[in-house]
């Protein structure tokens, strides 16, 4: 048995901070006083949980003294600013921002023993959706393969850039179809009927933060620190949903029946039957669960195995994450 | 000089067809008399070229003896059909259906001196557009590179399946964003705000038909018949253009720099540089050349190449690559 913790979730009025505080409630979690902030534009509004209207806070002036446990779901620069204060005040941080590089990034359904060598309070990352569903999906087959290389190329919802995003994925697509001109607002240019080859800057290299921040947590969920991982995140035209199309090299013949057996084995898999395959919407949307299809070796090639990934990007990519990450510490809270 | 050429367009009436008289009259090809010619539903309709209306005949009564060269923009049945036929006739036949695996797949930016070894007539593939793309980003970078494998995962506009497939994308939008049942058609699941992981069935090992032909066609065209190459091909909520992403292993560290070099001075590409990218629609849509952009090492990896590619498929992907074989076919012709 848990005692009862007080919470704060940053970041309640954005759609993973809502997606966190609804799935809070789903799991009954054991929440004795839950805080919702947000920065000085979003507060004041008010958000549901257990049956109770909450009011949402301004962060600045929150003494994190109150809490045990914070969630960040804002952006980067917000966790920057108030989770080293946050931990002084003695309260562990759960940051979905990307915005703490070394911090522990954690998936319990791969790395989950690395808690148990951590000391609290502490700062843990939930990592990005596609770290999450690639670490979800290749954790069961890291026994089975002898895995050389990871090669993914994501397919992104507009949902992950929030709100304003989705809005304007609508409102591109209605002027389209009404043939009117269009003139991009949230986007830099057309976003419906298209797609864009890159998710935020480029480095001098050429690659984006959140490609970078993908490999280097996905090393670490996988406890391979030197893996090869080469990736291209896209944006495409779907509101919800993340997919990912991935080919693994490994250094030995991949047994096609033990891989599916491993992810029919594992409780947040849902590996789907090569007669079909998963899509974000239909299938995904609004699941706890990685879908995995399309499963099957390379063309003439027995060393690679390919996948296909589909899930919920805001809940099971972020939101659900971070919520299970707070299961297995509440374990270890005195 | 070339001599006029007595000229059959097959399937003339589908948006291939179409495109490819539309780029005969644009390229000034020696053409005498042209015949067009579709299946029985489609005949009898007439399509403008070089300002007069010809009318389209039914292709089962057409004497392929009228004719030197015989282009089919038709489903691959019709191509088995009638290239023999055509063949037997002394009619050279370029194929864009995919229906004859054993002629050679020819995309003239890539392997244009496979021509001069081949005896007239002669049955020629113009390979689908997914390897078109490739050969023409990865001929010219051949000698940098010593290619020990290519990965892909192919994004492919609906036009690709016809109008029918457009149309479909058009309708079920249109619905959604009316927030009315949505009640697939063409396709058998929703695919507009969506993502279909596999474009056409599977086999027993779980490739699709088109995901094979890229690979024997590349291969081909690239004159590497033992090379490596992953591919998953993937049906986007785009209309026209598709898009590749690209990961190309070296056996040695690859120079970026040679590469931008050569992708520059390359005719058929238009290489854009890392502080933007292109997208199938704004760019390519309408062009004769395929798109390279995002040009990069993997993370962590010089010895790999990083491309995003994006190209008109019905265009330079299918009409105007069996032109342009065409325009080399006539300089063999007695």
């Amino acid at each position: 048995m848990t005692h009862p913790l007080d919470i704060a979730v940053v970041g309640a009025t954005g759609s993973v901070g809502e997606a966190l505080v609804q799935i809070l409630e789903e799991l009954a979690f054991p929440v004795a006083t839950l805080h919702l902030l947000a920065s000085m534009e979003s507060a004041g509004s008010s958000v549901m949980f257990a049956g109770k209207k909450l009011k949402v806070r301004e962060v600045d002036s929150f003494d994190f003294a109150q809490v045990k446990l914070a969630f960040f779901a804002t952006g980067a620069a917000v966790s920057r600013s108030f989770a080293g204060k946050a931990l002084q005040a003695g309260c562990t941080v759960i940051d979905l921002s990307g915005g703490l590089d070394d911090a522990l990034a954690l998936v319990p359904e791969a790395n989950a023993e690395r808690l148990a060598s951590l000391s609290l309070p502490a700062r843990i990352v939930s990592p990005c959706s596609a770290a999450v569903a690639l670490a979800v999906a290749l954790a069961p087959l890291k026994g089975l393969l002898d895995i050389e290389r990871v090669q993914v190329m994501a397919a992104l919802a507009v949902s992950a850039q929030g709100r304003e995003a989705v809005s304007e994925l609508a409102r591109q697509t209605a002027e389209l179809l009404n043939a009117r001109p269009l003139e991009p607002r949230f986007f830099d240019r057309q976003v419906a009927f298209n797609l864009l080859a890159q998710v935020g800057a480029a480095d001098e290299q050429g690659h984006t933060a959140l490609e970078r921040r993908l490999v280097s947590e996905l090393r670490v969920l996988l406890g391979l620190p030197d893996l090869k991982i080469s990736v291209s995140c896209v944006q495409v035209p779907v509101f919800f949903g993340d997919s990912f199309s991935v080919a693994v090299q490994s250094r030995r013949p991949v047994d096609l029946a033990a891989v599916n057996q491993a992810l029919e084995a594992a409780d947040s898999i849902e590996r789907v039957e090569n007669d079909d395959y998963p899509t974000p919407v239909g299938d995904a949307v609004g699941q706890d669960v990685v879908y995995v299809g399309r499963v099957r070796h390379g063309v003439d090639e027995d060393q690679q195995l390919n996948l296909w990934l589909t899930t919920d990007n805001v809940r099971k990519g972020a939101a659900l994450n971070a919520v299970q990450v707070a299961q297995l510490l509440i374990k270890h809270m005195p």
